[in-house]
């Protein structure tokens, strides 16, 4: 199942992907998802990110079995750089800026301990890591390099049923495919990773795991269009314009 | 004006403080709130961290002058670590763990850019910033060290009528006091603080800034009763608990 959250007249609206396009729904995350009569055609609906999480965290150096030998450790992201599909993304003037395709694990409901986390996954959907690399030198707590508006494009939809220890990710820039890697490579199993957060971190439904870029990095300029993409899920664009004056001003 | 959210019935209620109790309001954050008929005496009211924030963001060295000849830092502390007045820390088996007493800025609206940053404050609170020294050192993006359940007490209540600048802030062990310091020893201003995290960091209604402990951070252990106190707002009680068999497991 495909689980999507449409705008719909100004308010955003769970749905879920049948025929060709969306069914609306009265609460995704309920054990059974009651359909609504209205249907949206795919040109028409207006998709936003999938969810409004109040926790987003990423694993760090989880690339290939070298960061095995580390002990496994976590950032946050601030919930509210969470945008949707097709989003522009700003770019503040802070250096180097770089896109990192990852498969992220949506949690369904609270997770009262670690042994029971594993049941509390609803789905997966794809993100898009955007980090500022030259801030992540300067900030050894990757806050500002992490955290800023738009740094966290997700989307397009949960999808529900999906092997989410080999699954192909890759990254695209006008097209054109730049980089690729599969969560078989990651350092971690995603089982690992969401036991090893929950055994620490509060989570609840909506929350959001970043599990890793398996693939290199990718630095953006603005005027290109980033596609990040995960096998079996779909394909998450971001248009990169050019920061306006007030956001110059903001990142002074 | 004080601002609070009881446990009524089952549900969290917005509130405002009126003689020795409580009255229950329609939205604590609309620009001018409507009270309803229904007010609750002090000894009855089961407070509740007064928001429920998205982001929880702290200021990382900022203590003292020699402070400000570093960058400002900030780390982010998971939303869903902000537990009420009164409710139990269940403490980790993580080495030590400290209580941090600080003043904490609530911001009541959509901040769209840092320079309307000041206007969207909506008052001060009182936060413990629990913190995990001996992950903090072993974790230098400090996620596991400040993101544990239950290490971000948050309240009793919003005042919105404080001068943020020279608030004296506290902590006192089992009733004796065991720290002290003031805002105005903090190496930024409150309003500095509020301007720059703005100017970066997406905020908006219920999100909450952790502006540093002025005062010398306090070991804690199972057993005690923590308060943490900032002078014009009040008191915030934390009681230490050991961590239970499924908390021990949890931090394994």
């Amino acid at each position: 199942m495909r689980i999507a959250r449409l705008l719909v007249e100004g308010t955003p609206v769970p749905a879920i992907a049948e025929g060709e396009g969306y069914r609306l729904v009265e609460d995704a995350f309920a054990p059974v998802v009651r359909r609504l009569d209205r249907w949206i055609a795919a040109p028409e609906a207006i998709l936003l990110a999938p969810v409004e999480p109040r926790t987003v965290v990423g694993m760090a150096h989880n690339t290939g079995p070298g960061d095995r030998l580390l002990p496994p450790q976590a950032f946050l992201k601030p919930a509210r750089s969470v945008v949707g599909p097709g989003h522009a993304l700003r770019l503040p003037r802070v250096g180097l800026v770089e896109a990192e395709a990852e498969l992220a694990v949506v949690i369904g409901r609270e997770v009262a301990e670690c042994s029971s986390a594993l049941d509390a996954v609803l789905g997966y959907t794809v993100a898009n890591d955007v980090t500022a690399r030259d801030l992540q030198v300067a900030d050894p707590l990757w806050t500002t390099a992490k955290g800023q508006r738009g740094f966290t494009p997700l989307g397009p939809w949960i999808e529900t049923n999906l092997d989410p220890e080999a699954a192909l990710v890759g990254v695209a820039l006008d097209g054109h495919p730049v980089s690729s890697g599969t969560t078989a490579d990651l350092a971690r199993t995603v089982a690992e990773i969401v036991v090893w957060v929950a055994s620490w971190l509060p989570l609840g439904p909506g929350d959001v795991i970043l599990t890793g870029a398996p693939g290199r990095p990718v630095p953006i300029e603005a005027g290109q269009d980033v596609a990040v993409s995960v096998a079996g899920i779909g394909t998450l664009r971001t248009p990169v314009v050019a920061a306006d004056l007030a956001s110059v001003r903001g990142a002074a």
